[in-house]
C-alpha cells in the first residue's frame, strides 16, 4: 500500500533540529514548515479560498467536532466531501475533537470508551469514540486524520496527566484499527503534559503503533513559551525522523520559531485571523492596532514590503476606517494579512533551515518581533 | 471645457423608451442601462474590489452624509480621495445627503440655509448646506457629485412637496455656483413626489440652471411599482435625451426594468448586498432564501448557469451552511452572487435595447422572475 501521506526531508539546519521538506499528500505536497490556518467550520472566517492561497495558504485544518454537529458529516459527504464542499483543493487536515475535551470540558463526559459532548448549539448528544472520530474524518475526506486524544485541563496532579496519556496511547490504537481509507492519513497525538518520562512514553508506545506522522498536542492549554520548548524538548527525539511532526494550536511568531528550531513541521492556529478580526495585525516590526487614532490618515500599509492584498492596495488609514465604522471589510483584509504575515515567516524560515543559517534566522526575527503580544 | 461626464447614446429600443449607451468618466467609460452597488462607507459591505469587478460591477455609490462624519472628507482627500481610499479605479458617484434628509428626518433641522444634522454616531452637528455638499464631494473626489436636495417624507400636503421642490431648485443652483472642480459632473435631482406638475417644473427648472446629468429624486421611500412608473412618465420627457439620468434608490429587478423601459441609464440600490447578508438570493426563478432546511444537502449552486464566485464554486447545501453557522462567508458569497445578478440583469436589457426587443425581453423576464418579494 502506497502511504496516504509521505514526509520527504530535504534539508536539516546547522545548528539546530530545524528541518525542512515536503509533505506529499492526496491534494498535493507542501512545503515545510508549514502554517496552516483554521477553518473550524469548512471556512477560514471571511477569506475566500483565492484570497487564502493568494495570501500563501497551502493547507487548511477543519474541526471534526464542529462539522459533525453542524452540517453533520453525512451532508458534507453526501455534497462531495470536505474539499468540495468548502472549495479548497489543496490538502485539509481534519482535527479529532480532542481539543474539544478540553476547551468544552464543561460539556463534557468522559469514559474508556470515549467522549460524550453536549453539543453546544442545542444540548443534543456527540458520542465521540475514537471508532466514530474516524469515521466521522473518513466521511469528511480530509487528507490527514488525528487520533482522538484525552487533552487533560492543566494544572493537573501526574496522576491524572498519566491517566490521560494511558488513555490517549488507547484510543489511538482503536482509531487505527478503525481506519479504512487508503487515501487518507492518521496522525497520533503525544500527550503527557510538561512530565519528560510521560510525553516519551507515549510517543514510543504511539510509534510502535504506527501512524503516518506525529502531532505535540496539549501545548495550547495556556502555558509559557518555556513550556511548549519543554515539551517538545521531551517528545520530538522519540518520533521517527522521516516522518511529519505537527504542534497543535500554536501560532505566536516566536513560539512557532522555537518549535521549528526543535524539529516541528507542522502548525496551526486562529491567531492570524481572530487577531485579525480584533484590528490586530502582525509585523515584523511587532503588532499593529489598526483602530489606533494614529492611523487616521496614515497612507502607509499595515506593513511596508508586504505583498499581501491588504497591504498592496488599502492604507492603515482606509483600514482604521473600515474598524470604525463596522464593516467586514476590515476584518477580512486584516485577516488576509496576519495570514500572509505567518505564511511569510514559516517561509523565510524554510529558506534560512535550506541554507543552514537558522539559528542566526530565528534570533535577528526575534529580535525584531519584540517581546510577543498577541494570544 | 470638455464636460467632466460625457453620455453618448448608442441604440433607442423600437418599442419603448428604453436606451443603451456609453458614459464617459475620468475613471473610465462604463455601458449604460448600468446598475451602481452602494459602498455607503466607502466599502461594498464584505465585498472586496476584485470580486466586484469579477461580479460586473463598473461603477460605485458612495455616501456623503456618512462618509463626511466618518472619517471626514478631509481624512479621505489626504489618503488620496475616494478613489485611491476604497481601491477603486472605475467611476464613484456619491450621493449629496439630500436621502438622509428623509431617511434621518429626526436628527434634521431644515431651514433654507441647509441641514443640520446630529451625528448618528456621536451626536455632533454636521452642517450640510448645498455649498458643503459640494465642497465634501469635491474633497472626496467623486466622478459625479449630486445636489444638495430636500427629499420629503410622504404622504405630504401637495404645498409641502411644492415647497420641497421648489427649495431643491433653489438649493441646486447653489450647488451649481458652488462647484469648482472641472473634473467632476454634478447632477441635478428631480423632485416633485407623485405631482406631474410639480415633477414636469422642477425637470424644467433644473434643465435650465444646467447640470452634466439628471436624476429622478424622492422614489425610494416605500411608494408602489406604479408610483415610481409616475414619478418616471411625467420626469423623463422634460429631461434633455443627451445626458444620463439616473433613478436612485431602486434596484428591484421588478422596478429596475420598468425604468429601463422609461429611458433611466443608471440605477443604485442596497437590495443585492442587504438582501445577501439577510440569506435572500436573486435568481432568474424568483428569490432563494439560503436558510431553507431544503437546502441543506443540494449540490446545486445558488442558480444555475450562473457565473459568480458563489454559484461556480459552491453549492446551496454550503452556504446555506455557513448561514446557519454565522460564518461571515455566507453574505459575502450571496451579496456577491446578488450583484451579479443584477449586473446581468441590466446587461442583458442593454442586449435587448441593441436588438430592438426591449419590450419583449421585459415582458419574459417579469414573467420568469414572477411577483417581486425582496425589498
Amino acid at each position: 500500500m502506497v502511504a496516504p501521506v509521505r514526509f520527504e526531508l530535504l534539508a536539516v539546519d546547522s545548528g539546530s533540529a530545524a528541518r525542512s521538506g515536503l509533505l506529499h499528500t492526496p491534494h498535493g505536497t507542501v512545503e515545510t514548515p508549514i502554517f496552516m490556518p483554521v477553518g473550524t467550520q469548512a471556512t477560514v472566517k471571511g477569506v475566500v479560498p483565492d484570497l487564502l492561497r493568494a495570501a500563501g495558504s497551502r493547507m487548511l485544518l477543519a474541526n471534526t467536532y464542529h462539522l459533525a454537529l453542524r452540517p453533520g458529516e453525512a451532508a458534507v459527504e453526501q455534497l462531495g466531501g470536505l474539499h468540495r464542499f468548502m472549495a479548497w483543493d489543496g490538502p485539509i487536515l481534519t482535527d479529532s475533537g480532542g481539543f474539544q475535551v478540553f476547551s468544552m470540558s464543561d460539556r463534557v463526559t468522559l469514559s474508556e470508551r470515549g467522549v460524550a459532548f453536549r453539543s453546544h448549539l442545542d444540548g443534543s448528544l456527540l458520542d465521540l469514540t475514537p471508532e466514530r472520530a474516524i469515521a466521522i474524518q473518513e466521511a469528511l475526506g480530509s487528507d490527514v486524520a488525528m487520533v482522538l486524544d484525552h487533552c487533560p485541563a492543566l494544572p493537573a496532579e501526574k496522576a491524572a496527566i498519566a491517566e490521560a496519556t494511558d488513555r490517549t496511547v488507547r484510543w489511538a490504537r482503536r482509531c487505527k484499527e478503525a481506519r479504512s481509507r487508503p487515501d487518507q492519513a492518521v496522525f497520533g497525538i503525544v500527550q503527557g503534559g510538561a512530565h519528560a518520562d510521560l510525553r516519551g512514553e507515549c510517543a514510543e508506545r504511539l510509534v510502535e503503533i504506527g501512524f503516518d506522522g506525529y502531532a505535540i498536542g496539549g501545548v495550547s492549554v495556556g502555558e509559557s513559551p518555556e513550556e511548549i520548548r519543554k515539551a517538545l524538548d521531551v517528545s520530538t527525539p522519540h518520533l521517527p525522523s522521516d516522518q511529519a511532526r505537527y504542534l497543535m494550536g500554536v501560532g505566536r511568531p516566536q513560539d512557532v520559531l522555537d518549535a521549528i528550531a526543535a524539529g516541528v513541521d507542522m502548525f496551526d492556529c486562529v491567531l492570524p485571523t481572530r487577531n485579525g478580526r480584533n484590528a490586530t495585525c502582525l509585523t515584523m516590526q511587532g503588532t499593529v492596532r489598526m483602530r489606533n487614532a494614529a492611523h487616521k490618515t496614515d497612507p502607509r500599509p499595515i506593513e511596508e514590503g508586504c505583498d499581501c492584498l491588504a497591504c498592496s492596495r488599502f492604507s492603515r488609514g482606509y483600514i482604521r476606517h473600515l474598524f470604525l465604522a463596522d464593516e467586514m471589510l476590515g476584518p477580512i483584509l486584516a485577516s488576509v494579512h496576519n495570514l500572509a504575515f505567518l505564511h511569510r515567516l514559516v517561509s523565510r524560515a524554510r529558506e534560512a533551515i535550506r541554507a543552514g543559517r537558522y539559528v542566526q534566522f530565528r534570533a535577528e526575527t526575534l529580535e525584531a518581533l519584540g517581546p510577543s503580544s498577541v494570544k
